[in-house]
């Protein structure tokens, strides 16, 4: 850790007792705590993964990470609502990068800086910007179907559909919105604009009553008709997917820090069932619980899952940080296709370790145990299922051989 | 079946579309709908395992499991509460049994006899019985733990202590409730009472916010300075110990319909995966999304697991209803210890392939993938967990051997 | 057990100290020993499943599970070449069950009928028929792919191929050989063949070196240019057909009796680890080796596969032979799907962990637990792996579902 | 990797292709390629972690895990002998450090340097040293237990026992030999001696037929009134446990080297079966045969498997290598602990799933699939199987935690 990121961490550290304090009963309303809001902006923390120049903080993917790591072990829907937020950094930093590989035209390039530099100072400023993961169209070609669309008026766009599963819905200060340009089938005409909370024609879904990371206001919004002006969108055909070719790893990146969300809160539960189970001792022979073989048989897996999902876990944050990059970006995605499930698969089984040595009397709905469980559950699917990555990665790896044996074919042709 | 089983089946039927109507709700607000007591009551059901010749259906171990389980395809913390209940029927029928078979002296058989019949015609006679499975002290020797006193008083006894774990609470007519007998320190102290619900000194725990399982009024109870007549004592020393040994399985028998609640919920989440995942379709190819390569290895992996279920679930069946029995009771007794985590921990499986399968719209806290995976989690702590039983497995097997080879040494010598 | 069964079982009791004498040593040298025919045929077992109106001992698949277990823990190389033997009898019964059901033109059935005897009273009169499971080509579409090829001469067919994995290579009799008729595509050009052992044109190939099931001459033969007259073929278009039709499981049935084989071994390397890691002890501590927690874990574990494997095992026995029938022969196909995968990886998790318990020490090539370990890994892959019965029974449980939607479809068009 | 690494990589791989082409009859043979020793001597490779003062190559654990993997990809037999060589290292490096770290008296110096330097200097010469994992006591206390005797002699001593798991027996020219000193109970009583490979009273044990890992020589030997001279002998009581402590890991340190042996093989076993089901196609479609759903199932599980061996092994070396070192010694032991078992299970789990990829034409005894499967069943058993290391962690982790809290009372008694 340098010095810088060791005083960053201590604007993250300062913030968890509040998190703590309100986890239970945020989890039970289902409700994200709007103070909250108020305190991440005066510590600072909105413009965590800004650079300095833009007025942040300058953290990189190491300070996120740490940042929802810690954030998970106190309040872990505050850490993933936290985490949708930062990742709107990558909407400001990937195209700036874009720029300067020179993958954008001259007339293109003021357009696409302006809102990426606006979207770097609003972070900065303390405006919180919410993100959407999904849609609830589904196709078998891709992960994530955009069907939202914007169609051009006069000064701006009009925007039409439905995002789900985007924390603070209703809290943020802008929704960073996705939608595909009116003429466009591919990812090539997917633009992205500012949508104000409160805009005409904006309105909050039903109130997203989840299994865990209930806290996190994720109900998603409706967008019918919704007008945006001009200089509060980035609709260049082409940016997206540019933008897209300079992250390290995949989509936008900084995914691993939703898995550093997930195991902050294993490492929770694993210390809250050490602390438990050693501390409480049997009637007849005075002997900590933890000592019963069955403890000792679920305390071993659960730390055997808690260390499989930190070795994932700082693996990837490595070749995704490391300079200069010492793997290439395929394999970055391919390893985190793995990664991610392996992370959430183990942490979750900590979850179900916790659960096991708590007994009946810990399988209640608020304690530590039943919290992580529901928490460290929304893992298993936020995304994708282990299982998926674990097919794609498959694919990848023999249809990258069944096209190197094809190349090779002419090479030998031309001896 | 044989048709009066089909008959008892029919009156199971009966109820089902009302327990799966108020099954969400009664789950979302932790309470056992009160107006079902009356409903299982008039299907005659609350003496669906009593036989006939003290008012009951007759029904018996198959008819309890085929009960609980078609009422977990609906509601499962009914079957939960439904399944106390009926276990109650063992305090009656298992001491008979020992009268039979010649375990009491004379002048405790009156006793016995008029407590154990007690149970069976106020069951008959539609009184809900509530039982209690723990209490908040643990020991490293037991499963169970009783702490709960009582002390003789004038015409009857006085009973002190706190019982967890009990479906029904402030819901049934009487808590059966087990007591040690002061001057006793093993089992044989252990003393049955009806405890009416409302008696003075009985109060009620505070609500139970189980993660699953929850309209089960599972709070448990107090009793402080209870004074409970002789008659409704069954205060005999020993007689607790001799009714165990009349049960062909562990404890007081019953348990497999206990699994066999679990094993409906996982079937009705199954179901609900494939009749969801079938009718839905890619919005790209028009293929349900089942097809996907995911969704095959998912519903392949849970179809496996239902099945497992199944399988440990009907063999114990099997081997505790065969007439005339063809395993000995130790042989029975571990199987269930294997039997009971494995068809809990197969059932959980379905849950979370269905959970996945879902994806995150479906994590829902009350959708039927979110509700089967909370239901369904309570049964991997209930009773005891997987990796208690095995171990617990494992010495029976090693000791027995180990005994064994040393009883052999002897008649080597002797010969 | 019927006292038929009982006296059909003592026959196999009989040779199992003869196989366990020979077992290592066969194993070993990766040879079948000869004299194991001999006494097989002497003890009548040849004929174990034909009816005794064709002179066979009248055993049922119950009988020969049986003997393919008790054989397997003694000697699973000759359960399994046994197993084949066996299998060939549902080349006779299933043609006579489907001449019954009428599924044979009148000029068909004297060909059938004839050809379906022979196989029957050859076995009854100690003739040995190998079987063949597999080819070397593979195609997506079937498990089994049948290259071989026959094309009519004068007085009978020429026969062309090569035939992989069918045990007793160089040993049995005859060889029952199913190749595809020239002109036809389908499974409907299928004819079986009887091949004498020493025809001209047949060779066995290269040694076969397993990995397990070492002592089973799983060679495999070439066909080139074999003359076999007509009296010893079966080449009724469709007869092949027809006759699975019969089988109340999958192909010809059977198959469960080579989990049975598998089931036996495991049994025996179960019985052997309790019985050594129970009668060594610590030196230290005098307690034996069963009893260190680590023991405690790898039994238990044993335990609960083993109980596993027999209930998959007993089950499918079960619905593979009640009469009358109580599963769809679907059902019982898609049972075995799964029961098959479950059955041999159970089997093979106690084999590894009988290889754990005995530590380096007891990790040779040919002791106990490595011996189970080797052949207990032919059970992975023999007919199917796991992995593809499970993939199978989803496309089974979604497609159905597809189908059943889809047929409701016109219904509705219909009102 | 530094220049230097790189130099002595290349030596490394400069013997690859001699040991891959005697790789598959020395497995059948059970039999250490004596000509082996003169080629990795040739090399210079019997120095490789000795440091240049001594004439050695100077590499450290790095260099060792990337040879034995390396090896490992051509032949895990000499990958493991090699090993045990290299490990002797340490019985020279870990006392000079003890010396440095002032932990023994002056006059025990000049005999432990004189010894140490021995050690390392013979390596640098070309010396072969072998060396024992264990020998046939077992005891609940203790991983190891030494029972083979030394009692002093005039001008030396007298060595009585038997040591088993060695590798290279027959073949080193020493074996470095641990022997419990006369009079002494504890580890503080054991001493090192250099026994020539022909002195008298040395004989080899019976062949060692081992499942896999079969040429490595691992016979062990008996010592039978073996003299060895005061020269070469380290039997400074209290020497052997002073040394330990200056390892950073467990024991004499450089274990994971052994899992990084076993973690080549799983990568060649690997990549060969991605080499044949993406060449090999099936006959009706033409696709590969690594295209099937089972088979992207099985890629896809052996991908991740082999990603979790690396990640293990990948962090235990960088916790065991850093300059200067970041976690404490226990932390480095305890991660071994749970990493040795991950990395062997996880290779053992990549050849079980190219063993089914490959079918039953794929279970040959000497097949790459057959051979790694039974080479990485010996990584199972080595040192101690995963759930003992499981077992062990959840000890320390509970143990621990208790010490913790009863260390913190007399503080609060203090107030």
């Amino acid at each position: 850790m340098t010095d810088a990121e060791r005083e960053r961490a201590q604007r993250v550290d300062a913030v968890l007792p509040t998190l703590r304090a309100a986890a239970e009963e945020a989890d039970r309303l289902a409700a994200f705590p709007t103070t909250h809001v108020g305190l991440l902006r005066d510590a600072g923390l909105l413009g965590l993964v800004v650079p300095e120049k833009f007025g942040g903080l300058g953290g990189t993917l190491r300070d996120l990470a740490a940042a929802t790591y810690a954030m998970g072990t106190a309040c872990p829907s505050t850490a993933l609502a936290f985490f949708f937020h930062n990742t709107s950094a990558s909407r400001g930093l990937l195209p700036l990068e874009a720029i300067e590989a020179g993958l954008f035209a001259d007339d293109e390039i003021p357009i696409v800086q302006s809102f990426a530099e606006k979207v770097l100072t609003r972070m900065a400023d303390g405006v919180w910007l919410a993100n959407f993961a999904s849609e609830s169209v589904k196709t078998a070609a891709a992960n994530i179907t955009i069907a939202t669309t914007a169609r051009k008026a006069d000064g701006g766009w009009i925007l039409q559909g439905e995002k789900s599963f985007g924390c603070a819905t209703g809290v943020a200060d802008y929704y960073l919105t996705s939608a595909k340009l009116a003429g466009y089938e591919t990812a090539a005409g997917l633009a992205t604009f500012f949508v104000p909370r409160d805009a005409p024609g904006v309105s909050v879904r039903a109130p997203w009553d989840g299994l865990g990371m209930r806290a996190t206001a994720n109900n998603g919004i409706r967008l019918d008709q919704v007008f945006i002006p001009d200089d509060e969108a980035m609709a260049v055909p082409g940016a997206f997917t540019k933008m897209l070719t300079m992250s390290r790893g995949s989509f936008v990146g900084n995914q691993l820090a939703i898995a550093a969300a997930y195991t902050g809160c294993a490492q929770h539960v694993y210390d809250e069932t050490i602390a438990v189970t050693t501390a409480k001792t049997f009637a007849d022979t005075g002997e900590p619980i933890s000592s019963s073989p069955v403890h000792q048989v679920l305390i071993g897996e659960m730390t055997r899952h808690l260390q499989t999902a930190y070795l994932w876990l700082r693996y990837q944050l490595t070749i995704e940080t490391a300079e200069p990059p010492f793997k290439p970006k395929q394999d970055v995605f391919t390893q985190w296709r793995l990664g991610k499930g392996a992370v959430t698969e183990a942490c979750f089984q900590v979850a179900l370790g916790a659960f096991k040595a708590g007994g009946t009397s810990a399988a209640a709905m608020s304690g530590v145990a039943g919290r992580a469980l529901r928490d460290l559950a929304m893992g298993l699917v936020m995304t994708f299922p282990a299982e998926r990555g674990m097919l794609e990665v498959a694919r990848i790896v023999t249809e990258a051989k069944a096209n190197e044996l094809f190349t090779t074919a002419p090479t030998e042709a031309a001896r």
